[in-house]
């Protein structure tokens, strides 16, 4: 399985999808710091795996304190415990800072800060290991909800001859598995003639370098073309269903996801093809109402005018550069999450569906 | 004025536009061969450029028959032409093979055809003075009708503050002036504030490297953005209209234009923005009934996984691209051509536009 997060108790070694698919080079990451450049510098992107590697970063955060706390003087545990959760908070907030839309970032470090809450009064050791323990349930929870977001969805590609998908959203964008590629992986075990037209998702060429390069590794057939040859495809008949993942699905339904998830909406929309989005439960945020009440980061000019080294634009020209937009509900068929697959009304789907979550955590 | 053809009676030059921004190069070519060349491999580019860089390279070949002839033995004068004429026709053919979906091409090596068959009667010397006259006069005749579609279209955009544009239009895109920048230029004299948003046009990068450049000489305000970013912006109300070149317009209206023009138009039906196309009078072709019979041309793969030396995708992904799709005629609100812009019922209005400019001809 693909993934692209690696712990080893003392540092978490990061795969660099900048490189991808040409060089494979892992980064090692030993403190929150180091986490942190890599989140914002989109070394590791993809909501589900930020929130992940953010979780990581506060465990180094943690471990960190402890041993500066351990090496200037032999403190009791009460103290070192507080320096760990300190340290724990400032991380969490240098972590939450990265990156403004996906909100599986902010769930992520909030679970790992109240787990360190919870073990702080039994020392610093205890603290650093609840902080450890938290991230690391982190990822191996992310996998299995990747594999019900699978299961769920699979169904709905059961008769597809073709479905269209945007950015990455596979092993690479999550814990492993993915969202709605892991969908796609899914539902080709059943149905292997399956072909899926690949966006290579502009800017940063999510679809060319991450997705082809998954598919690949699959054996699943599929075809990359530009963003912009959406609509030819389904005017001719092409596209038999469009699946993308999600950064944050507001409590209305509305979802932010990667610049052009919109207008790949409005198309399938035009032409009658349905419009999945898979996503786990922790992308839904009934904190926002809707999607205006979602922040969209702006990314540097340099994504545009730039690959690599080769300027791409003439030099100068000013950018407008927003890497996610917000598809409205009515535009989504289902969204597919970890707890069943949902259709609107989605006020009551999806606070049904956080809920019976929440009462599901409770009893667990 | 940016011209992207220079004519030299013995040779053609071109700016090689896959160069553009960063160098500035011009192809020297003295035959039909060179010609076809630099338009099948995208040095030049846009419709009307196209047709009128074409035109010239059957001047080169009259000019190549004449010679050889001249030289292999002192031909009479009724030999020479029909040399000319055959030269010609084979060059023609040769250059309508390039690329297929624009029509002006077609029309362009027409009009030299007609023209050294009505001279050829009176010698080789005529004929060649004939193709390399009915070359030239297009060349003035495209950036003549460019300036008309100018002012046909600036009061469409007398009042708006922002305007999203697609591809290359430009002065590079025909002999001189452009089509749909053509009007953006004549609005902007008017309308000082313009704002001109520009689509990054992938795979070949029309916007950010031609366009753009076109923008930055001439001053006029304009952001660069990816081309999935035209959904979002559109969203936040920050689009007053559309308009784009086109390729070949049917009897219907439908019309190809680059790739990802049709997906613009559903986005601006979808938020109520005019759609405007801007071509010639060339451009429109009554033989094609609908979008249905105009062919759309698949480009090499090579265009979406590499820029340049640099790989941008997973080594060996298939590869669909096609260069062009069709926006149908009911999502255009006007199209501007150099004989006034037109509305729907297409059928009646385009077939009167071609009629009194074909009147307009003969009397002249």
């Amino acid at each position: 399985m693909i993934q692209p997060l690696r712990w080893h108790t003392d540092r978490l070694d990061i795969l660099d999808q900048r490189l991808l698919p040409t060089r494979e080079v892992w980064l090692a990451c030993v403190d929150e710091h180091d986490v942190a450049d890599a989140i914002t510098g989109m070394a590791i992107r993809g909501a589900p795996a930020i929130g992940v590697a953010a979780a990581f970063g506060v465990a180094l955060a943690a471990r960190a304190a402890a041993a500066t706390d351990g090496r200037s003087e032999p403190a009791p545990a009460v103290r070192a415990a507080a320096a760990v959760l300190q340290r724990v908070e400032q991380a969490a907030e240098l972590l939450g800072r990265t990156r403004p839309t996906a909100v599986n970032l902010f769930w992520a470090l909030e679970r790992v800060v109240l787990a360190v809450r919870a073990a702080a009064g039994d020392g610093g050791p205890a603290a650093v290991a609840a902080a450890t323990a938290a991230a690391t349930n982190l990822a191996a929870a992310d996998i299995a909800s990747c594999r019900r977001i699978g299961s769920a969805g699979r169904p709905l590609l059961a008769r597809a001859r073709a479905v269209y998908t945007h950015c990455n959203t596979g092993g690479l964008a999550t814990a492993g598995y993915g969202t709605a590629l892991g969908v796609i992986r899914a539902a080709s075990e059943h149905n292997p003639n399956l072909h899926v037209y690949v966006g290579e998702t502009r800017p940063y060429l999510q679809g060319a370098r991450l997705t082809a390069w998954e598919l690949q590794q699959e054996g699943i057939s599929f075809s990359l073309c530009v963003d912009s040859a959406a609509g030819y495809l389904m005017a001719r008949g092409k596209i038999d269903a469009v699946i993308v993942g999600a950064d944050r699905v507001a409590a209305n339904g509305d979802t932010a996801n990667k610049i052009g998830t919109y207008g790949l909406a409005v198309l399938a929309q035009k032409h009658a093809i349905p419009f999945y989005v898979a996503a786990p439960l922790s992308t839904i945020d009934l904190k926002a109402a809707d999607g205006g009440s979602i922040p969209i980061e702006e990314r540097p000019a340099a994504e545009v005018t730039h690959f690599g080294a080769a300027v791409v634009a003439a030099p100068g020209a000013p950018v407008v550069n927003p890497s996610f937009d917000v598809t409205p509900a009515e535009l989504i068929t289902a969204i597919i999450t970890d707890a069943g697959a949902v259709r609107a009304p989605w006020d009551v789907a999806l606070h049904r569906l956080k809920a019976s979550a929440e009462e599901g955590a409770q009893h667990a």
